[in-house]
């Protein structure tokens, strides 16, 4: 007999990430912003109101303010419930070709994921042996082009000059920037979306302005990208941003001082941790992200990962090829990040004397 | 020369419904609640924190209080971005068959969009002459079945003994009824599910709870049905519930005498409403929802909608075959209907004496 269980959509059972419940751990393993929201964010909570009708579908209101802070037209930006949804309705939008997208092969983990979801052939490009992306790869004819940038998980960054050579070769396709960690260093390519109408650039509140829990996620580019993802979006769900994240997302860009502040304090954690874990063995690439993607030269990365989670300190640790040396250690604060440098020393000094 | 263009994915434009943006129109084309959500729900938005961290992907608290208020298991629901989102999802999840899908011909305008976008087969069922669904016609194999009760946009309820007829014809495939107007006076197939393992019942916070603007909806249904839900979601998209969402959410659940109120007000304007549209010639399916679906027996839909309008009185109106001759006006508040009763009667009076 059929059952309806045959007609269940298959999918890879989700394993959702350690969310530990303890109150004293030490969160590194999500990419997380140490700091909170601006002030003008929790203030803003008050202004959360006519939640009876619906939100208006088009999020003009933070539109128009991620518009003005960007300095472009209105036309030019569309907002999603994080960059996870912009990201997945760019998938829908722009990759109907029959030809194979391309993204790196150590890249963030649902590119593969969203062109299964929608049957986009896709083809991974490899990562050199220094984990960056040779741009001659994406030369080829292809149905688009995604990548982030700074990579994740290895937060290298790609400079303006190769990236306006990969445009220069992709034209005719669609190419996406996921800079969800640009703030933290980076050069972004926002600037070339005036001379390549075929460039996304999508950004998300979750980690720059300490807002992952509000879920915004906007992207940036010609007036025609933009209509596109406005008419797909709008054709199958028209209201998706609710009224607290316009109200709130709307609220943190009015502190750019703050914003500001907690980047450069990030920033200059980032850079004395790459200090202390290079006096303690590590190697890693030069990142431009909040976070460090770290290789010991003696213990094996899942080791210090175990060792770490009973410590309280959660790092994150890819059981994948060519990256299951590394552990991703996201930047928390300079107090935090002192703690899991005080730990490697011990455990690094126990494991060299034999006491573990 | 190709361009990116040629890969775009083409769909019918949106055009977004009217949100008038003056502050004195009367509102009664979106079937909003003419109510704010419960004092709790305000009183909840200081409680929104810990914004830097990413939600909960699981929902957990805002599943918990659901599964309670239901008296169910937390492993029987299942909650996203408004019933939209989760029935979009249902549609992903169960409709995998290459048989088709059926629902009524007039029924929610997203359900052919929905199948349309995930390119599943689907046959539209005609109601009968009186908008009834005709069960027989979900007697034959099929790839599924979804509708609403009461439906939309004609208000009108399938008794229980029916929705039973219809499970036991269709034991084989998941049957979806989407109950977002159920607490408007209707008998909910709730305890259905747990003799109909393929049962799934989706709610929403938008209409009876007076919360559209914050985006909830949710499934009900065996623990098989939601453990689905839950893998695909999770394969794609982790996190979707803001932690605004699942604050409010969670308030709103908790005021049972306010939500109870509300919905008994909504209810004796309906009924005072129906017999005043009675009065002045109108004849309309006998509504369950928080709506009437009124034709007049003289004046064309389109000339009332558009003569209310001029008065700031906004209705629905569907210029679509077997439906064009009707209005759906969203039950307000006792007062706001008395205007539009006030209205109809200047308006059908100046007709028949020749004044417009």
């Amino acid at each position: 007999m059929q059952s309806w269980r045959d007609n269940l959509r298959r999918v890879t059972p989700y394993v959702p990430g350690e969310q530990p419940d303890k109150k004293k751990v030490i969160k590194l393993n999500a990419n997380e912003n140490p700091y909170p929201p601006a002030p003008a964010v929790m203030k803003a909570r008050e202004k959360i109101r006519h939640l009876r009708r619906y939100p208006d579908p088009t999020a003009s209101s933070l539109v128009r303010a991620i518009a003005g802070y960007h300095g472009l037209k209105e036309s030019q930006v569309f907002v999603g419930v994080g960059s996870d949804d912009v990201l997945a309705l760019s998938f829908l939008t722009f990759f109907n070709s029959d030809k194979a997208i391309c993204f790196p092969d150590i890249t963030y983990s649902f590119y593969d994921v969203w062109a299964d979801l929608f049957r986009i052939p896709y083809e991974q490009k490899a990562l050199d042996e220094r984990f960056h992306i040779r741009v001659e790869d994406y030369y080829p004819e292809n149905g688009g082009v995604i990548f982030p940038n700074p990579n994740a998980p290895t937060g290298i960054l790609m400079p303006l000059s190769r990236i306006r050579d990969l445009l220069d070769h992709n034209r005719d396709v669609v190419v996406i920037i996921d800079e969800a960690y640009i703030d933290f260093g980076g050069t972004s390519a926002l600037p070339l979306i005036d001379e390549y109408d075929n460039l996304l650039i999508v950004r998300t509140f979750s980690k720059s302005r300490s807002m992952a829990g509000v879920r915004i996620g906007y992207a940036l580019g010609s007036e025609d990208l933009i209509r596109g993802l406005n008419d797909v979006k709008g054709s199958f769900n028209s209201y998706t941003m609710n009224q607290p994240s316009l109200v709130l997302g709307e609220a943190s860009l009015k502190e750019e001082s703050y914003f500001r502040d907690t980047l450069r304090k990030i920033i200059e954690t980032r850079e004395w941790l790459k200090e202390e874990l290079l006096r303690l063995g590590f190697c890693f690439p030069d990142s431009k992200a909040n976070f460090v993607f770290a290789s010991h030269s003696r213990v094996p990365a899942r080791d210090i990962f175990e060792a770490a989670r009973k410590k309280d300190i959660y790092v994150r640790y890819f059981d994948r090829p060519r990256i299951d040396q590394y552990l991703r250690i996201t930047v928390g604060t300079r107090e935090e990040m002192e703690l899991f440098v005080d730990f490697l020393e011990d455990y690094l000094f126990n494991i060299n004397t034999g006491k573990f």
